[in-house]
């Protein structure tokens, strides 16, 4: 069993990406794929007139606040556009596709953050009323029937509070928590750079080999989104998961380079 | 077995269909959902600077004409924003909802609309690069497994091509053949109107009772969107379903009254 994680960034090759994944299928490989959508997301929250706003919170971490009408774009956006026409594309390549979202039979239980603390020109803030949430709990056994079934699920990043309210969860960490809950072996996470650099973006100091201590002090150094990805390589070791892979979604053969060792190998 | 289609249109009270259907489900009814989103597309595309188009064939039927970006959209919007928001609030009742369209799973094929002729200013035209479609076939079997496994679908109105493409169906018609092939007894059709009128809007002339013959007749008289609601209770009834009902998605009980005959019965 493979999780795929596959990035909404700029330059991500889902063509290529959807050839190796239909490839692998027909081989009999069991694949998840869960994606994000967060470029997306800020185009289309900014043409309806409602545009991004990122926090950072005091240890650093980058992430969207998400009123209901921000949650709601998301929702859109993620669930409706980037799932349904990686649904279609993986379709035409001859995968038999089954989109959802952590909403969709409690596939993903998730945490509210009711107050988020998080410091704005240096002052400390307390933001509430914000729609994202933690993962606490994913449904392997529905995504395993799923592909028993002879389906491949592809997951969109929102998940389900404990009073029923749809949450933005981190693709990257939600990624992490399918790959533990369905006993995967290994987690690819394909993004727009070669995987992760001791000092981005040189990409001449790209770290081929990470060992799960290794993990805590690249913590520290990992730039940006790729910090979330580094906690959710820690986490989904930690759920079990083998391997970790980050790599280069814009390549020719993105998953299969990605197996083979290319990028960035967390074990 | 009962299929529910739920309108789009203002008016239609989500609160009040969501606990009736809560509550049946909970007494062991089995329900598939299936909705709309024509209205909000409209707000959403207009929005974005693509504004709807819509035209009139030469039979009198009216449809969206969805090049590819609003094909998109209409994704966006129908399986991203409606179908998640109805899963979160009938999880939010008690009902574990799962969300899906056409694509997933291949659960409805259609045929795509290669050319449709259209009349414009009283001139004859044609149209290509449309992606709408005609249903040919629901995987009712992938269906009665969601259901026994405990889970309620929700259908958003989208099919796939023969050839893989993600296309626009009416969801009046698509809940008639998901009707026909979960061999439901019952079809219920919500919308902000009583029923089927005689000299629509005149409410007096509301038709509690008509034939399977009388269809025929009504396709006729029926106005604009209801001209698909006949046309979609007649495949239903062709297809098995014993009752079609059109009712009022407006009271305090629009599932309930529907059941109990409140509205347009027809069989």
């Amino acid at each position: 069993m493979i999780v795929l994680k596959i990035g909404g960034a700029s330059g991500v090759n889902l063509d290529t990406i959807c050839a190796d994944a239909a490839g692998l299928i027909s081989q009999g490989q069991a694949l998840v794929l869960v994606h994000g959508g967060s470029a997306e997301t800020n185009e289309i929250s900014t043409l309806l007139g409602h545009p991004p706003r990122f926090v950072t919170n005091e240890t650093g971490f980058t992430s969207r606040y998400t009123d209901r009408a921000t949650l709601e774009i998301f929702a859109m956006v993620t669930a409706g556009k980037i799932n349904t026409l990686l649904v279609e594309r993986l379709q035409r390549a001859g995968v038999n596709a089954f989109g959802l979202t952590g909403l969709d039979g409690r596939l993903m239980l998730a945490q509210r953050k009711e107050a988020i603390r998080i410091v704005e020109n240096g002052r400390k803030l307390v933001l509430r009323d914000d729609y994202t949430g933690k993962i606490e709990q994913v449904n392997g056994a529905l995504l395993t029937r799923l592909i028993e079934s002879g389906l491949t699920p592809v997951i969109a990043p929102l998940a389900l509070s404990a009073r029923g309210e749809a949450l933005n969860v981190d693709a990257d960490r939600a990624a992490a928590y399918v790959a533990g809950a369905v006993k995967a072996e290994k987690l690819v996470i394909l993004t727009n750079v070669p995987g992760l650099m001791r000092n981005f973006p040189d990409e001449s100091t790209l770290i081929p080999h990470l060992s799960k201590a290794g993990l805590e002090q690249a913590i520290s150094f990992a730039e940006g989104r790729m910090k979330k990805k580094v906690l959710g390589a820690s986490e989904a070791l930690g759920l079990g998961v083998a391997q970790v892979i980050f790599a280069d979604g814009r390549t020719a053969h993105p998953l299969l380079d990605a197996l083979a060792g290319k990028g960035t190998v967390i074990s």
